[in-house]
């Protein structure tokens, strides 16, 4: 900056104030009214390009836990890790109830974000009297011209980007999902694979069938993936390589060669930018998955992929500042995680974490082949494996005391207490036994059994439960929570959306900062 | 406003805008930079009052409680409560951790915040090394001219007030702490007494006769409270009746003739207003104690009193809203709260919290009393007690169906399972124990009593547990965790606290209010 602009910039500013001072009656404002009058001056500018990621059961505890597994937990050299997203200028926080309960699900969360009403667990795009459909920031952005993406590490039928398009009464109506993202007439969908491809039946028209006869060009592969420009139309654009469910893989189990969500939002921008901008949402799906299963490594490893796709963004963003709003929020928080549990107390050891070498899917696939080669598997012969995935030490491995201590963390150790090693034995024996048999025992749903399992693989829920425990990880539930969402807003009209606020607002603020309001 | 104004404004913002145009140079700002820009730009007015309200132990989720504590939880008309300073118009987001740990303590965040540096846990006003003693923004306020007050539900020499006017390796140097107290100058302190008068020996002067010998009037009835004014000048006003370690009775077990936090602080302003402003700051230190005995309803009416404490600075601020700055944070988060655990899944019921009628203090109270009167007081005398003080309900004690439902929740129940009264029933038989052998149980230490009980009397905490659990509530830990806390920003320089951000930038964004950066 020049001596004449900055003298420039200082004029501007002592006349502002000078006038400001003058003019602005004060002493009359309200608590609300005093804060909001200062938002609504900054805000004159708009949006062209919107980014909007949503990270699944994401609340700052999810953040803050993936700052923590990458930082250095050394006493005396305590540091949290960097996260992109976290240098932001604002940050803001919502309340996510929906109108079922404060533990919402992601079908009426996401529609309070898409649509700004309030609506029942497991509805989509509707009000809750469940009669009248939400037209959505995506669609209002689509009919104003711009071009819209939508991308998720799940399923793109599922609840969170069904609800940028959708409008039905179950989200778990997947077919119908599906016809209608068809319908939308979006430009881009790009990450996991379709529920329901056939409908629950498997004799309806294939989704991708559907979606090519409306005119997108479907690729299910990382070949013809990296072919798709922005002269290919409209795309839906599928990872090559699926895990569970039709998703994408956990971060914690890709490979170089896997399609990352960093791909998809780097080829959406190819594909989007226009001159009348874009929409973007971005959902990192399996957060919400990794936290229902109480695995913090995955969950935090999963933070670091999404962090990984914001980059892509914030590239762009470099390039147009002026023009690019990029908001990260989640839908809800989910598993309840807390860095810090009860036996650790003030001691926390996340590079423990590190040492997990996939998520629990994985090791429940793992211990599911084990079973199946050998029915009568004893626990002496799981011990290798369980140490293999995740580093825990049975006390008979532990053939010196180099293994009993972790760094500087005198108390933190990866060997097991009697009290753990009987608790992985009774969680195997829970797994032979309903591998076995092919169905849960009946005590499974007892609440003792509940809370130690959750419904999940005993054995896996288990491990990871232990190894999170040891490094100090808590968590108090398998289902969502009502705990707040953050928002972390970057470029025009950014500062609108500090403070606290509810959901619904992130609409109404979304559609002020494209100036539709 | 009447037209002329309004057209003076609009000349004004025109012109800064276009100005602002002209001189900021755009495109080469990097993701911080051009954030914190317009953060810069907003931020030339400054406070001359500063009101700093620190929750101890308080997070996102401990305010969110209390919403929810307060709201309406039937399924279908869900709706948080409303707490005053959510309404604030700008959030921020702190990390917490000390030199020490993720899970850092209140010695090491005060200090923090009080000073702007990081230090090892339980070290206060001191750097890192323990070699440098740390100017506090209470400090140099007084410098400058300014009043200072302190003001703490718990004991004046405790860790977070003391970390405003004291230097000393140990939080535990009460009686040290107390003397540099008695040095501070500053003009107001409030609230509970002080630990260790005399000193852990006993025979040292006690602390209230050293405060008088520095010029204070100490003050330690109610009468004589009230009687304090402007004129009183250097002043110590501690609470009549005091409950727990020194400190003022949790908002629970408050009655109406209890001075409350919130006359601590009209009459602080009283005390402190003057043309050269003041520098407040107010602990609501037992919310940590609830929080560490995962004790929810005490946690939500501790809150809710801040809240009340809270509302007169309010009514302070929309007096002088141009001179005065709010501020409202946590030093850390405690118990690793959530809305939401694992057997409720997504049912929340927190109207039955509100029919738990004192804090865990008070039971453990009731329960020695009763164990004096009665060493072998037997289970089934004992559970009339349990549902007065909770309104659990025993299986035997549910004479008719109407008690099983809680209004809407059909799966919600304040009777207990056969799970629950077998938890009871061995906590009971615990703390009987430990009652009349006068010491703890050899097993008392164990991984499994630990993380059932804590170290708190077993009774009372299973009891706080199970409520907490069939209401929806979950608890990580019974120690301090590395969840970030929330900051509330209003007034002059309230835009400079939004962002995410580390909680020694507090003190840094705070000097800069008060002009002294």
């Amino acid at each position: 900056m020049n001596f004449n602009k900055k003298k420039l910039l200082v004029l501007g500013l002592v006349l502002a104030l000078l006038i400001g001072m003058i003019a602005v009656p004060r002493g009359e404002a309200d608590v609300l009214s005093e804060g909001m009058q200062t938002v609504e001056a900054a805000s004159e500018d708009r949006a062209k390009y919107m980014f909007l990621f949503i990270g699944d059961g994401m609340a700052h505890v999810q953040v803050n836990a993936a700052q923590v597994f990458t930082g250095n937990s050394k006493p005396g050299e305590i540091k949290p890790g960097k996260i992109n997203f976290l240098d932001f200028p604002i940050t803001g926080v919502a309340t996510t109830q929906d109108s079922t309960s404060f533990c919402p699900d992601s079908a009426s969360t996401a529609t309070s974000i898409a649509g700004g009403v309030k609506t029942h667990s497991g509805v989509i795009g509707l009000t809750q009297d469940k009669k009248n459909k939400v037209e959505t920031i995506a669609e209002t952005a689509k009919k104003n011209g711009k071009k819209v993406g939508i991308i998720s590490s799940v399923t793109l039928n599922h609840a969170t980007p069904a609800a940028f398009y959708a409008n039905v009464e179950s989200r778990g109506s997947y077919y119908e999902i599906g016809k209608q993202m068809a319908d939308s007439g979006f430009d881009y969908f790009a990450g996991g694979s379709l529920g329901a491809r056939k409908d629950k039946s498997g004799d309806k028209k294939d989704l991708y069938d559907v979606m090519k006869e409306k005119g997108y060009k479907v690729t299910e592969t990382k070949a013809d993936f990296e072919r798709i420009n922005a002269k290919t139309g409209k795309v839906y654009a599928v990872a090559e390589r699926l895990q569970d469910s039709g998703s994408m893989p956990y971060s914690i189990d890709q490979n170089k060669n896997d399609i990352s969500l960093a791909n998809f939002v780097d080829k959406g921008i190819e594909v989007l930018d226009n001159d009348k901008g874009f929409f973007m949402m971005v959902e990192s799906g399996k957060i919400d998955w990794a936290c229902h299963a109480n695995d913090a490594a995955t969950t935090a490893r999963e933070v670091l992929g999404f962090a990984d796709a914001i980059q892509v963004a914030i590239d762009f963003y470099n390039k147009h500042p002026e023009e690019t709003l990029i908001l990260i929020t989640g839908d809800h928080e989910t598993g309840g995680l807390t860095i810090g549990q009860s036996t650790t107390g003030y001691e926390t050891a996340f590079e423990m974490l590190r040492n997990q070498k996939m998520s629990f899917t994985e090791m429940d696939n793992l211990i599911k082949a084990e079973l199946e080669k050998k029915p009568n598997l004893t626990f002496e012969e799981m011990k290798p494996l369980i140490r293999n995935w995740t580093s825990l030490i049975f006390p008979s491995q532990a053939n010196n005391s180099i293994e009993y201590s972790l760094g500087e963390h005198e108390e933190m150790t990866l060997v097991l207490t009697d009290y753990e090693v009987n608790l992985i034995k009774n969680a195997f024996e829970k797994t032979k036994a309903i591998h076995n048999a092919g169905k849960p025992p009946e005590d499974m749903a007892s609440q003792e059994n509940y809370i130690l399992y959750g419904g999940y693989e005993p054995l896996s829920v288990t491990l990871t439960h232990i190894l999170n425990n040891k490094s100090g990880v808590g968590w108090t539930s398998y289902s969502h929570t009502g705990v707040p969402v953050a928002v972390y807003a970057i470029g025009p009209t950014a500062e609108t959306y500090g403070g606290f606020y509810d959901n619904t607002d992130i609409y109404h603020k979304m559609m002020k900062s494209f100036g539709y309001k």
